[in-house]
């Protein structure tokens, strides 16, 4: 095949459905890497976009991600920086020739900048600091003043504000000879002479209107600031909830500071949700395909021990149940069963509370009636899975006694499993803990604890 | 207190942080329903968004919210309606008066409208298309003929286009000309004499240029178009993954027919990890906290069934052992606790991977490395936990045999918990089925049965 007709090809299967750098993609670019065909790299990374020679990076090994990244050299630009996930990013930039680094930071907007910076060791950020052009360096610093997380971070600091007097032809000129236009915009930011900013109007409106109209008569209905230390979090939901796409922020005395917009606010809620996704299954801190064995095994510890510990205290139960135990084996055949009944039962109930409590649709006012459902829905499954296990105990065990006990322990962990998985979400976020992180480990030891005790402990009563 | 400082206090109120719609503003609303006092409703629900006034609505009980919705009659617009979920948006349409649904529905875009009747039933959807002007109802019938959840659904039909010889001046005039412009646009799309589109410029790049300058000087190099069948997952997916704002649509002759925002594709987004988490806690399908007891019942059972029976081949295995169980009482203690360690870790590898493959991160190009990467992991953690499980099983029953078993089945299940937890999903997906669905009930199952029948089975082998 023709060197073209290969680059044709690669850019076809580049718009194809789904997306996904296929494997033969990244063979081509291993080929040329492993021949140290510079011209012919370039060649096949030229179609890709930043984010995807981002995921490059990530999918392949260390050896290969060396080579690559030496070889590639000047034309390594800052986006594919911003793009990659922080592991990687640290390695890259200690391989990349200082020159070449200090030139693709340089092409950046200052808060990809920051988010380029607050992961990184102190002296690596000394060094991306020392590569910045003395305004940019400034801009960042003061960024980086802001707390962690907060809007001040998210934000840009290049802003387009005009008089709240102005009208469209004063703004269409003001844009004209500005040099230093933010490379994406979407609203005019309409500020009083204290630089607080007062509403906004949307280009669109501008440009559809007539010179002489006053920018106050276009005004947007829905307009909101935010202040520079509020929580990202806070941001990202409020720009979900009312549609926004662009809103300033403003520093403490109320005056703009700078502006955060639709695509960063995304991103916010992108790692939001998969932060909750992964606590939710007991995996801390943010956590990478990337991370080495040794970080991976650290982030995964925590939970299992806190795991180790409740399983423990269900032993403890049935340890109170030996005897019984003994006398009547077919028990420890089936407490499993009730237990993960209620286990399952109660992560269903946690997860639709956790993501209520997240989306903010779990309040004071719907609670009780949330926990009634959820304790009638407990109810309803507990009944019919308790007929179908009293059945199968019957059946397997020949003992009606045996299918009574499971019935009945069945219909309790069931219940107090809907019971549990939404009130301990709830308490817990009122005690300002984490219920996406938490949750989990009470409500299993809560169905773990009740399904042993209903269970044996009714055997112990009927069946000896 | 006066009702102004009233008013005021709730507006400062939404203002706050956390941006919950608090017990005392919901409390004031439903006494003005009480007491019947419409001004008073339409009062204090003035200042708040439609966003808002839809959650307040899905938070009380049915019967407030029917007179509520009675009460606030003419007020009650579109917005509302496109914000409700599912379930109470249908109650909600058959409560309101019909002059007023139809004037509601007048009011918003046309692929609110769409959005709104995908999930109608035919009756309720036939009395809203009715109220459509002529025009209207042709451009949401001919939406609905594109396939559900495809980009042709989530477009909005009216777009600003130009040709692209066009310069800055002929585009500023025509959109000062056109009456019906979109209320948010943020780029004017470039059209081949076919329609085609080729690229697009920003409004800021168009007003920031002489009117001399033409179109296609000051296009962006990321340009992307999405086929109206697209799945908008694809489409919510390459918005996040290439940071876009806009990208037009085309139909089979690749002629423009619309265009996507990135504010439709945060939307998407978002329900799609919704759908994510709460598949891997096992509640399919849509859910709410305002379904009903039955619907959630139904909605819940599907993933209980499920367990129930990877529960019984588990006991099944138990059962293989019972004769060993009946001698060493001790084993029934312990066992749950091998098993729950293995179900924890293997959600913990299921989890990420699950992500991994969402986020298209896991790919044929390091699979083998990731999965290499788990059964360390699951090694490292397990020798830890084993060496913990087996001094505990010494010092609680004496027995350092016991000790022994316990610590080799942990080690055993975690490493297979780390190799199930990757296998599973990835040759999910690779068969085509959805892993955050399915992959659960399969990992748990594997790391039950390997739990029991390692720690069983070893007993048996060097305790008898």
């Amino acid at each position: 095949m023709s060197e073209e007709a290969e680059v044709e090809e690669l850019e076809e299967r580049l718009d194809s459905d789904d997306y996904t750098l296929d494997r033969k993609v990244i063979t081509g670019i291993l080929y040329a890497v492993d021949t140290e065909d510079r011209e012919k790299l370039v060649e096949l990374m030229e179609p890709l976009h930043a984010a995807d020679i981002a995921d490059l990076l990530e999918q392949i090994n260390a050896f290969d991600r060396r080579r690559m990244v030496l070889l590639y050299d000047k034309e390594f630009d800052g986006e594919i920086l911003s793009e990659l996930d922080e592991s990687i990013r640290e390695e890259v930039i200690t391989i990349l020739n200082p020159d070449v680094l200090a030139e693709a930071v340089r092409e950046l907007d200052s808060d990809d900048v920051v988010d380029l910076l607050e992961d990184l060791e102190d002296e690596q950020q000394a060094a991306i600091l020392g590569a910045l052009e003395a305004s940019d360096r400034v801009a960042v610093q003061q960024a980086l003043t802001y707390p962690e997380e907060s809007a001040g971070r998210l934000m840009q600091r290049e802003v387009v504000a005009a008089p709240e007097h102005w009208n469209v032809g004063q703004a269409i000129d003001y844009m004209r000879e500005r040099e230093d236009l933010p490379e994406q915009f979407y609203h005019i930011i309409l500020v009083d002479p204290r630089m607080k900013p007062v509403a906004h109007v949307t280009l669109g409106k501008v440009m559809a209107s007539p010179r002489v109209t006053q920018l106050a008569d276009l005004v947007e209905p829905m307009f909101r600031t935010f202040s520079a230390t509020e929580d990202e979090g806070n941001v990202a939901y409020a720009f979900n909830q009312y549609h926004l796409i662009s809103a300033p922020v403003v520093d403490d005395d109320d005056r703009l500071v700078g502006v955060i917009t639709i695509d960063d606010a995304m991103i916010v809620l992108d790692e939001e949700h998969d932060e909750d996704i992964l606590r939710l299954a007991g995996v801390s801190e943010e956590s990478s395909l990337t991370d080495r064995v040794i970080d991976t095994t650290k982030r995964r510890f925590p939970w299992l021990a806190v795991n180790l510990v409740t399983a423990i205290l269900a032993s403890l139960v049935i340890a109170q149940f030996e005897a019984t135990i003994a006398q009547f084996v077919a028990l420890a055949v089936l407490m499993p069963i009730v237990a993960s009944m209620g286990g399952n039962a109660g992560t269903q109930s946690l997860t639709v509370a956790v993501r209520s409590i997240a989306t903010k649709d779990l309040t004071g006012a719907n609670v009780w009636r949330v926990i009634r459902r959820e304790c009638l829905v407990g109810l309803v499954n507990g009944v019919i899975f308790a007929v179908v296990m009293g059945i199968v105990g019957l059946i397997w065990f020949g003992s009606p006694g045996l299918g009574y006990v499971i019935a009945a322990a069945m219909v309790i962990n069931l219940v107090i499993a809907g019971l549990a998985g939404t009130v301990i979400p709830v308490a817990l976020d009122r005690f300002g803990i984490d219920p996406a992180l938490a949750s989990g480990a009470f409500v299993t030891t809560v169905t773990d604890i009740v399904g042993f005790f209903a269970f044996l402990g009714l055997a112990g009563v009927i069946l000896l």
